[in-house]
């Protein structure tokens, strides 16, 4: 039986969400050393919103969910497996307080462990023998793809920086929540304009949590970030909150100055709280909350039940944890 | 239309190959810049065996060919996929004569790039809705992964080395030779032991195949190699023609000398004519002729048409390709 750490508000899906994990678990507990621990280190953790969203999506429409746990387990571990490579390609030391697999494993084995992930993900998917929840699944596997590889390879100082930012964190993030629910509607029966709503919500959630993230990365408690504060700053991304102040700020500014390449430490600190003390932060949160609004108006048109609901709490939840 | 370079006995099928190239090209034509490049650089060339496998399995039970097209150009991405993973991995600069993705572009971006086809190829499958298929398919890429990752964890100097390098040429190539069998069988609709029958030829071809490739990689011209000669002893690779010659020959000798960590070109040069002046190339030979007999014998349950017997002279090819 896996154990998991969840937030109040999905207690009442805990069996489900076990469930899942018990699938992972079982997937892992075939492959052989040290792969398995490599992949232990991996999987699991973190906030279980996508296995939440596919989950609620099967009980609202009140189907078995047997197939939905399956659906959960692969969106798991190819989100795992995202995060292997990401990691690798932005050298992050730490993601959930945990050193991450390429500082402690070769880079060429941490290539493959994510390749391994990606395989059984897709082993998970072609068990549900549902080739629409299949092409969903390969089509966005390549949009994440392709936007990790657009932002790496584009300049910084790009004039569309908004623009790019919105299509990063479509592509990371909003992209694989959309491609959650939509699978779940698809294997829940769901109707053509249900599922466009469902995709409409996950989307929206998918930017809200995205947008939230890039403020707790400034904002947040590091042993809760469980990684370096500013980690987004000290790799020269530029988030919501860092582009709403740069728009409000004449140049050089403490923030203009680590990203023109001043990253000693007192340097990051005096940016960090410069972005903090500033209006930038309300002003992503608020975008942030718009996005959640937008996303609990697409369910309305959604069946009216106790899962619906539950997914309308999950999305001012995101905006929520950390006012 | 594109024009590809066949050997001239897979003459018969060039239409066919031609189609399966012109489907990656279609797939590609649609990846925006600069990834489209990148993959242009990684994807086609090579001996289109593969390909060929899946096409003659089809024409060999006269189906319709449409869904063998799809399936050998999935086939064909999901190598080329790893073949950029490995060649980053392995840190090799030339793959067929031309430099290797990661040799041109930052590592995470070819991490990505290859990811990126693993989800084209996935895609692929995904539209021949056929999830035996696709498990199929899911499931080999697990194999191969799990293999290349055991190659590089394992201690070189291990007693099983023998058994080491046959579980290895089986997790990277004979594994997806058979599933590549086993998939075009499965959309023929072929029996259950006709299926056993092609997966058998495949599997015996893929060894045999690569313990040629292992041959040449010492004996070939370096031109016609498309890389440097002597490239897995180099990386310390110990392949069958190299355990041929340990095996008779005393320590130290000029093989183990470089294996040991001397790896001077002279030094080099010097065991690569060891090895090639003895009787290793020849054993290694007959044990991948050994292996065709075994799988032209597979052979003899299928349907005995021209598309079995050209499958039969393309096992033979394989190995007298350099004799």
């Amino acid at each position: 039986m896996v154990s998991v750490q969840l937030i109040s508000l999905l207690e009442p899906i805990r069996p489900q969400i076990e469930r899942v994990e018990g699938l992972v678990d079982e997937k892992l507990a075939a492959v052989e050393e040290p792969l398995q621990t490599m992949l232990r280190r991996s999987v699991g953790g973190g906030k279980h919103l996508r296995p939440a969203l596919i989950i609620l999506i099967g009980q609202m429409f009140a189907v078995p969910l047997e197939p939905f746990h399956r659906l959960a387990a692969a969106v798991d571990m190819l989100h795992a497996a995202t995060l292997i490579h990401d990691d690798l390609v932005d050298r992050s030391a730490l993601r959930r307080g945990r050193e991450t697999l390429h500082t402690i494993w070769p880079a060429g084995a941490t290539v493959l462990a994510g390749d391994y992930l990606l395989g059984q993900a897709t082993l998970l998917i072609a068990e549900l023998e549902h080739p629409p929840v299949c092409k969903v699944f390969a089509d966005v596997l390549c949009t994440m793809c392709a936007g990790e590889i657009r932002r790496m390879l584009s300049a910084q100082d790009a004039p569309e920086r908004w623009q790019d930012y919105y299509r990063g964190i479509e592509a990371k993030t909003a992209s694989l929540f959309a491609a959650s629910a939509e699978m779940a509607a698809i294997l829940a029966g769901a109707e053509a304009s249900q599922r466009t709503a469902l995709c409409c919500f996950a989307r929206e959630l998918g930017i809200a949590f995205q947008i939230v993230d890039d403020v707790l990365d400034l904002t947040g408690n590091e042993v809760l970030l469980g990684k370096p504060q500013g980690s987004d700053l000290r790799q020269g991304l530029l988030t919501l909150p860092i582009l709403y102040y740069l728009e409000s700020r004449a140049n050089p500014n403490p923030v203009s100055t680590v990203l023109a390449g001043q990253r000693d430490e007192a340097q990051v600190r005096a940016a960090i709280e410069a972005v903090c003390a500033s209006e930038a932060i309300e002003a992503a949160l608020q975008e942030a909350s718009n996005h959640v609004r937008c996303g609990q108006e697409a369910l309305a048109t959604l069946p009216d039940n106790e899962s619906c609901r539950l997914l309308g709490s999950l999305a001012a939840y995101v905006v929520e944890r950390e006012r």
